[in-house]
């Protein structure tokens, strides 16, 4: 079967490749319709690893997915044949201690697409269980189902933010995290969001939804910023999007008293942290890995109307152009939120 | 000073009553604009009581108010004249156990307005502690402004919920409340909402915003409602705010497993309350008492543009019109939500 | 193999009976040594039925057990045979919606020991997934052990709760499931709990615990004891563990304004409840079915000595005797708590 | 009035100094008993400052007081003449919109005893709000009530902890404050709480307690120790109370998927903080800033056995010693955990 590999660090190749295609009792066999590209699969592309995942072996890109199902295993009973889905990525143990708990996200056992040494998705054909694999509701187009992944980060990060309807949320980096943690903050109940960042093209994307409020920090002071909107009082929840360790001293200083903070953001080193700030606002500090029991929760958002994620697709790539919708990717152009590839032959 | 007074059950007057006009260190005194009619008030008028409280003396009544600061006690930093505010009703004593622990609402010592012996606002001017005086957003009317309190109940029961980003509800109830409590559930982080009357004047109203879903019980199950709109996996939270002991047995119908059942809506006796099945899905029960810190929050949300209340303002009197004011409110109409009183003679 | 086999209502036999042994890839066989008798395997006996769950063909009893791990499954790493243990008795399906979440005692396709049409556990082996089956400490023996699945209702009452260290709990019913949740409650962070009961002998068992102020509500009323207790202001938390509802009125007088109700009793039928009053209160009301992720927090307060359950073991019957032991419990002896039945012919 | 004055840094005076006297409508004046000797005030002796605060004028140290009101306020009905009682040393605006949230500990107008330029109380009489005067039950001790402020901060940590019951715990640091903030978890839900220091003399102290796991991490490596106690799966909750820059990765490294950490100590500067690892185990995050709502839940445990401060009183001064007391505290002997001064000259 034809994949999307990454051969090595700097190596891509549209190429076959042998993927393991049994369905087992509980699993669905999809039909992928579009992939997303997410940085962190350009960013295996371009530097060969994330942390300690390092690629060693030829691994196919891909985790942002939609299709059809197009076979299911003889136990599953919610999915059936020309089901139009969603996939979430990751796949635990069951079984776990953390998956009994609720939280199979940190399970250790879990394996993820795209993840070496995990194959991904970029290819036309994937097996997954059923009990990750998400009907997509009418409305919902094959694109936005492969945003469904992106925003699931989002969506974990205002469940874990415990957002009080009514709150003032600030967002630091309007990348696409940041952008999906914006709208999943407005949809899951606060009145308005404030995102910083340096990036005029990219605050002016996100300041054309009602109730995000964008602030260039190149030109304005954050903290100004939010006690001009909060009577003085500081924002309820802080969401650190940006992966950037200057960002952190500003963050203890817009949260209000007793107000809290959620770190999504992964700097590439240690941050120097103010313990004594954090804990003279009495701060509660949340961190988001992935996301878990969220994806259901996110298509009834977009479904709903509540979500709208389609100006966040930049540009659609057919699937044999798919090292050139990397090779785009990897050039990170301000004004690019969301590439995606269709892997499917038909439209929409 | 004028005002509206409930003389005894049935019997209204419009006539000078002495009030205090005392203004303390921590208050403000403020020229009312707009009164809504709650409820409640229109209750004193036709039966003399709510439960315990009982109509003994004369009585100003209205609750629900918007105006101008007019003057401020010494001690006041946050408020001055000339500032556009919303007051929330209750007084508690702040040195109190309830009140150190945030919930003032249900401090024993509370005084309320409009409930017996405390007089109301139907009147020119009132004397409040600032710490309870909200100043409105320059784009939220008076209007609206005297409509905040009655959202309240619903912000209060969308926070008691814990809504999780992403959550189905129903509302049980489609009077001004059910409704107020539906659109702080949509605002509040939930993708819809399904809101059951036997109504179809009010459910038409309730029907008009986006993302609720009406359903008339007359003509259609509730159960067969919610599960087609989850899938039938059941609401997550299922808010109660008829106050008609007969939705009780739907209520744990229509709740997911380990879901959250809300309950605002006064019986006017016991309910007659299946524990078991409570139990056999583990549902959690919040119980709604006005409301505590959250007015600001509810101003949030309207001057966002999240929320609007605008067409729920069913038609507006002038303060020499109260009388007739609480005679259309007693009548019921369905399509009435909320009549309000403008007490000032200026305009908006 | 034999068993304890209930026949038909009112009929019990101690016979041969075959039971599956295969052990699955995730199980693992237990030679069984201490099983427990519980009002449920009682109730089945003497009425055939408890609510919907009909005994319409015969069906082995029991489903408190502790044993030895004799052989595990290929899968199977946490355990190996010669691991003392008990189990976990309900089976959830681990890929449902219910269990994704966490809360994997509500999935709607649970199977449970003992409760029809699924066999017990009387019988010397049995076959059960790992992941529900917990090793012993050294210092739990087989007889404690197989008292961790009552008291595990105890600590689901504590977890559900949501105590907060310090809080004065109040548990109505000293049967069984009261004492287990009142030390659970001790244990879990409450600086003491008031018991109340008709049975003298049962709140002398109680009151022999540190912490447990036994309020005989025969003699005595149970508000004023709780007012005696907390100064005026009420409890933090009430369980309620008797199952009747008599006691549903005083639940509500004897919770402290914003407190916390929490089920666990099952009434025989619907309760009049009193919502005016508990949303004068505004009080939370949590139920508890069965438990969910407690098994090993059990065994954890057991093992360190923070619970001490085994005054509660009333007398224990050999494996032969075992019809003798649901006739001595079916006469629910006031100075009862717990019957257990060794099946393993060693001692300890 | 004969007061313990700082006259400047490393100066102690006692002499007489001009307190006010008046007693508030909503006041009590107490006789104080019993002043324990806090780290902080000592760290104002020899250092004259903390953060921010620097003693600028002569200031009267003490803030852990129990005593005898000898006068109330009109306005004051929870108290009376000859109460044995202990003082909450912050005195929020009680009207602000922290203390409104019930977080008045975070009110930025919070004033507290012996923080520059406020007075504390090692002299014979204070005048302090009723609200924030508690009862000491019959059988807690003036020198337990002296000692209900530092275990305040220990009953603030556990309850922001929100420890489920049966969790394992570590705390690192075992200081004061440490040993405060295990035994509050332990009372608090804690099976066992595991306590790290490098001081043989301090971690005797604590592991006299049961329920307390010393571990000298000198001697032994800290992660193989959680290890040991948890099976491999690390500590639910994690307490920091060192206030040492050095334990940050090891904090990390101990708490399980999904725990949680909370911060107490204080370290000298910003810390080198790991975002990617408490990210990659979605560990929450709560910080302590002194306490809200917890002196009642404290004297609860105390009173009821559940908690023991007795053995951590290690000397008690004569109110004529106590510049000898603070000579002795400013040594810093690691057997050493409270020292006391008894104010008044009666026994007991």
């Amino acid at each position: 079967m034809q994949a999307l590999v990454l051969e090595r660090v700097g190596e891509l190749t549209l190429r076959d490749i042998d993927l393991p295609q049994t369905v087992g009792p509980d699993d669905v066999k999809i039909a992928l319709h579009t992939v997303g590209v997410c940085g962190s699969d350009v960013h295996y592309y371009t530097h060969g690893a994330i942390g300690d995942y390092i690629v060693k072996a030829p691994m196919v890109l891909g985790h942002e997915g939609a299709g059809t199902v197009v076979e299911v295993g003889r136990n599953v009973t919610t999915l059936k044949a020309g089901d139009r889905v969603c996939m979430e990525p990751g796949i635990p143990d069951l079984s776990s201690r953390a998956s009994k708990l609720g939280i199979y996200n940190v399970d250790p056992a879990v394996t993820f697409w795209a993840t070496p040494p995990v194959h991904g998705i970029l290819t036309p054909f994937t097996v997954h269980p059923a009990a990750f694999t998400y009907k997509l509701p009418d409305n919902v187009s094959f694109a936005e189902g492969a945003m469904v992944e992106p925003f699931a980060v989002g969506m974990q990060a205002a469940a874990r933010a415990r957002i009080v309807p009514g709150d003032v949320a600030v967002v630091t980096g309007c990348g696409t995290i940041g952008i999906m943690v914006a709208l999943a903050a407005l949809a899951g109940g606060c009145s308005k969001v404030i995102v910083s960042d340096v990036s005029a093209e990219k605050l002016k994307i996100a300041g054309g939804y009602a109730g995000i409020v964008p602030v260039n920090v190149r030109e304005k002071n954050l903290l100004d910023a939010v006690k001009a909107e909060t009577d003085g009082w500081g924002a309820d929840v802080v969401f650190e999007a940006s992966g950037s360790p200057k960002v952190y001293e500003d963050l203890l200083r817009v949260v209000r008293p007793g107000g809290a903070l959620v770190l999504i953001g992964l700097p590439p080193d240690k941050v120097s942290f103010n313990v004594n700030a954090a804990i003279a606002r009495e701060v509660r500090i949340e961190t988001v890995f992935r996301y878990a029991n969220v994806f259901d929760r996110a298509l009834a958002l977009i479904a709903s109307g509540k979500v709208n994620l389609k100006p966040l697709i930049s540009e659609t790539f057919a699937f044999k152009d798919s090292i050139a919708a990397f090779e785009r990717a990897a050039k990170g152009l301000p004004t690019d939120i969301k590439l995606q590839i269709r892997v499917s032959p038909e439209k929409a």
